[in-house]
This record gives structure tokens, sequence and C-alpha cells, in this order.
């Protein structure tokens, strides 16, 4: 048969077909007026979706490139911070200030599950010298979103500052920085903002612009002064991913068309179709506080966890991911998250039933997809 | 939500994005020798899809053109032929004819149903003068497959030819044009051959070359022997579709990777959980001779068949096509040709029964799109 190849993890993920032609344009000189006037184009429209009237600096890196710029310029050595690890991101926070020599309480959680508003008052009681919280709005290795809202108002209270990474969930949960009193949000471009990976975005209220003031960690490339500076004159510090920028631009018209809003509701459309039909098949979500940007799912006992991700792969081209380590076949992942529309959902669900059934699962093809069928319909915009 | 279309229509069809990306090549000058390199690779390309040693000519043109050109360098004034016309495009052979003075006798042909080697050979009989039979591959309009290896039998045993519009089918429906003795073989680049549209090609054995040969009927771009004369310099006698050239050569690449023997596979595995599942949905099938190209169904009766159509269009951007005049609202088609895949099939079944609820049809969400993934699995390869 045809190969035909379908995107269903949370990042990257599908690039619309609009935006794809925007990397054909002709690559003009990033220091051009016709370059800033681009960049800028972008920059106002990351505000509109950080909801924010801070600055938004665009780094050309990865959305752990934005974490490092976030450690390296709030920070100064001997510092002390607090970090949320529920899964793999939350335990990068630790992983990068730890290589800074910073030191780190660690307040873990367990897969699948959310800190306490309690827990986190609690640790910070107890830590009085944290300098900042580290969070995730959602946790990409779980589908786990937090309580990003209630963190921002039990640090607010503090001196420390809250940081949250929203990398896989800017755009797809809500996260209204300014309203939410978040100090510092950050995010890459291959989630829901619709674009290839290659570049990140990071914003600093008033607060955290004190630490960056003061923070002496090494940076160069990261250095978020510079790139105020460089924004003041419409600009970015060193060469910016030229092609990455133009369609950026372009999906964020593709977005601000939907809203922010409308894309939330989206999301939740595909996201409780999901749920909803994963669990027609028998299956249990792996989260308790599972959020739209994707659907981790307990791999049902007798099938090898491991084997079903690779019949979705590599036989019915339904690229879901797996689980990361040490969790790994233990459950799965399907995203929902950005450029997937309804029938993505019925693409990964109708695999998914496909694939179970090859692994030596019990079920009754269509019923999973039946439900996520009457979701949709009902709930079609 | 998020707007995503899925053409699922008898073409255009969708184009893989590896042969998308062949359109942001530099438009080379086309009496360039690197350009004949790639038209070369390209033509020798169709000569395996068309399954013939004949030369293969490109046109700039729809499919239609090829069509035109059929009939303007095979005949003469006042020359006389036989079309099949069991729907919209055979109804078209004797529209083009008639244009040029030709005398046309038409078979008509119930649409849905095919012409019988009998009624073929009686119509030869009684019009000796008959200078070529005119047929379709694939009707496009009902979705019926002709039996063209039949019909080239009872031409070849006759002075006529026989002139095959296989728009849809080539590439989807078996057609070898030596094997079966077709003396014309034409067809168009947006169905199965996966690219835009805008390029056709025709080619003509022997037997037709002596029309050609002796053809007064007026003509100048689709001059086949001018084409011949630039096909054997490498060219074409005039500009061609550059960028549609290096995305067909391109796709060709894609067709040759799964042989033609495979295409016909994939189309048969589709094709067949099509018309399975809409019979699953208590559907009837409109064509009593369905090919693997598209499959018309019949509107079930209580539905509004224009209605139907614009719901899968605009309300699930499922863009199915309706049928034809005189038939509009009496059945709809859902395709499964070129680069469309068996997910892509799943998404125009969801639809259709997310469609069908919401036109007031009673049916069991899930239960169609069951049958197709039952045959779907059991056949993939």
């Amino acid at each position: 048969m045809i190969k035909k190849y379908y995107l269903l993890s949370p990042g990257p993920t599908p690039v619309p077909e609009k935006v794809l032609a925007k990397a054909a344009l002709p690559i003009i000189h990033h220091r051009s007026a016709e370059f800033s006037d681009a960049f800028m184009e972008m920059t106002e429209g990351m505000q509109y979706i950080f909801q924010t009237k801070n600055d938004v600096y665009t780094l050309t890196s990865s959305g752990t490139g934005a974490m490092e710029t976030a450690i390296v310029n709030l920070l100064s050595p001997g510092d002390k911070i607090i970090t949320i690890n529920g899964g793999k991101f939350g335990e990068r926070w630790g992983q990068i200030a730890r290589v800074y020599g910073i030191e780190v309480v660690e307040i873990i959680v367990d897969w699948g599950t959310a800190l306490s508003l309690e827990k986190l008052e609690e640790t910070l009681k107890a830590n009085p010298d944290a300098k900042a919280v580290f969070t995730q709005l959602s946790e990409t290795s779980t589908g786990s979103v937090y309580d990003v809202k209630g963190y921002a108002e039990v640090v607010s209270k503090t001196d420390a500052i809250l940081v949250v990474d929203g990398i896989s969930g800017l755009g797809a949960a809500k996260c209204p920085m300014d309203e939410w009193k978040i100090n510092v949000l950050l995010t890459g471009s291959q989630k829901s903002l619709m674009i290839p990976p290659g570049l990140a975005f990071i914003s600093f209220d008033d607060k955290a612009w004190k630490l960056v003031e003061s923070s002496t960690l090494p940076k160069y490339y990261f250095d978020m002064k510079k790139a105020r500076k460089s924004l003041a004159k419409r600009t970015t510090p060193y060469t910016p991913a030229v092609s990455l920028v133009y369609q950026q631009a372009e999906a964020i018209k593709l977005i601000k068309e939907q809203t922010i809003e409308g894309i939330l509701e989206h999301h939740a459309i595909l996201g409780k179709a999901t749920r909803e039909a994963v669990k027609a098949m028998g299956l249990e979500l792996f989260s308790k506080v599972p959020g739209n940007i994707l659907t981790s799912v307990k791999t049902p006992e007798g099938v090898d966890g491991k084997k079903l991700v690779k019949t979705m792969q590599s036989k019915y081209l339904a690229y879901i991911s797996g689980a990361q380590d040490p969790m790994k076949g233990k459950f799965f992942r399907i995203a929902h998250l950005g450029y997937m529309g309804a029938f993505d959902v019925i693409t990964a669900l109708t695999a998914l039933e496909m694939a179970l059934l090859d692994e030596g699962y019990k079920l009754e093809l269509g019923k999973g997809v039946a439900m996520a069928q009457k979701i949709l319909r009902e709930e079609w915009k």
C-alpha cells in the first residue's frame, strides 16, 4: 500500500500547507528593514499568544534552549530554586540547574498526578531563600496539565518568581501570562505554534527582570540583556532562523483567525473525544490530570506496550509516541495538538483499534471510533 | 475548530509532500539540456505507467485537452466514429467530435452499467466505415470501470481503432496499452498520477499513427506530428509547464517504488473497504460495475442528496463529490485514488456517517468504519 505518514506525536506537529510554503520564500538578510518588519509582526503576534504586554524574545533553539535561557539569565552561582518534577521535563529543570551549580529543591510528583497548592506553599515556606519555582504548564511526558494559575497565586505572595515551561502547553491550554501573574513564560515552535522545530520564545515580567539584572551565571548566546537591547532595535543579537520567522508569522495569522479562545476550545473537543474513545475501547487513562494536548493511555494487560507503539508507527504509519524511561511500555501518548484536526484524532483511534487487535487485545473494531464520532459531531463548530 | 481540508474527490487528488516541494525548484529554461533530462526522465516513466513502447506525448493542458488532441489528430471532416456514452465523460467524446463536424454513432449506456461486447460488435458491424471507437477506462461520473481489454479485442478485429480515456483510470485500474492492443491511450496529471492539474499525456500505436498521418482536421497547439518531431529532439513543440514536469518525474519515482502491480493492489484494498463500509451503513452502490478509483453511493431515501454533499464539503471539510447533472442529488462519489491512503478512506467514511446522521438518516455511528477497519487490517501490506 502507499506509504502515508501521520504525525500524531506531541511535537513536532503537522505544519499547515500555507505555513510550509513560506519556507520557500527568499532568504533576505536578517538586518534588512524588510526582515525587521516580518520579525516584529511575529513578535507582536507572540505577545498575543502569551497574552502579555511584556517583550517576547525569540531564540533560534529548541525549547530546551529556552529552558536553559531561563536558568542562566535568572540565577547566580549558589542560588536555590524549587522545581516540580512530575515527568521528563520537570526533571530537566533540575538537570540544567545543577550543571550551573544551582541548589535544587526538587518536589517529586508521581507521574500523571499534580502537585497540590498546599505542598507548594509548604515547600516555599521551608525554603524562603528559594529564588524561583520552575514548573511545566503541560508535562509532555505524561499529558498532565498543571494548575499554573494556582501556582502563580501561591508564588506571587513570596519573593520567589514562577517560571513556566509552556513548550507543549501554550496555545493548547489556557495560560494568560499577565492575568495569571506568571513571571517567566517560555515555549517552542514545533507544538501548538504549528511550525517546524527551531524557534523558541521567552518572556519576563518586571519581577523576573530584577533577577536578570543581578544574575551572574555565564551566558553568551542566550543572554537576555542583549536580546532586550536588540529587540528595541527590531532585531535579534545573533542570526535568527529567517525562514522559520516567516513561517511563525504566517502560523500566528491562522491562530489569530481562530482566536486564542477558539483554539483552546478546539483542543478541548479533540481531547474529550480522544479520552472518551479510549475509555470506550476498555482502556484506562494514565494521567489523573489529563490536559487537551495529548492523552496518555495505559497499555492494557497482556499487550506488549513497546510492540504496540511500534505497530502503530511502523505498520500503520500513525506516529504516536510511547512513554519515556522509566515508564517505557507502560503507557503510550496520542497527541491532539496544534494543526491536528478531528480526522487526525479519528486516524489515531482507528489505527489504535487495529493495532490493539494485532497485538492480541480483544476489542470490537469501531467502538472507540464511534464514541469519538459522537462527541465530535455533537461539539462540531 | 481548526479548518483542515480533506480532498476526497476523483481529481484533483492529494499531492505527496515530496512532490509538492518540487514546485519550488528554480524554473530553468525549457530548451536547456538540464530540462530535457528531466523531461525525458518523466517521459520514459510515463511509458512505464502506460506499459507501452510507443512514445508518450506530454501536453500542457487538462485531460479534456488530451481528448480533443485524440479527435483532431485522428480524424478528418465527415469521418464517422462510435462513442460509448455511459456518463459525463463518455458524452464529452461526442460533444468534441461534433464541434469538428464528425459523424457520431453514440452508444448510450445507462449510467452505472457497462456496454456488452456483443453490443459493441454489433455496432461496429452496422458501421463498418467507423474510423474509431472512443471509450473511458473509468467513467469518472459514475465510478464504473469498463472492460477495455474486451473492447480492444473486439475493435482489433476491425479496421477501426480504440481510443481510451484513462484520465481517472490509468494507474488505478489495470490498463497495459501494448498487451491489450489499445491504439490510443490518454490521461491527466491530477488523478492517480499524484500531481496538480495541468499536464496530460497521450500515446498512439502504429495503427493509430496511420490515421494521424492522413487526418485533416485543423489543429495547431495539439498537433501530434509536431509533438513527435519535438520528442525526437527531447522536447515539446511549445513551452511545457516546467514545474509540473519536475513534479511528475518525482511522482513517477514514488509510483515505481510501489510498482504498477503494488499501486493497483493498493487501490483494490481501498475500493473494497469503501464499498463494504457503505454497504454496512445500509447504503447501496450506484454502479453495477464499480472500480477501485471511486465509489458512487446512492443517496438513501429521505435524505437530501445535495445537502448531504454540502454538509460533507462545508461542515466536515471532507471534500467528496456529488453526482453531476442529470443525476445531481441521486448519488455521491467518494474517491480513493492516487495519493490517498487507508486513513483517507477512514476520514471519508467517518465524516459520511456523521453527515448522514446530521441529514436525518438513521444509522449506528462506527458501523461502516468498523467494516473498513476490518478489511484494511486483514489486507494491510
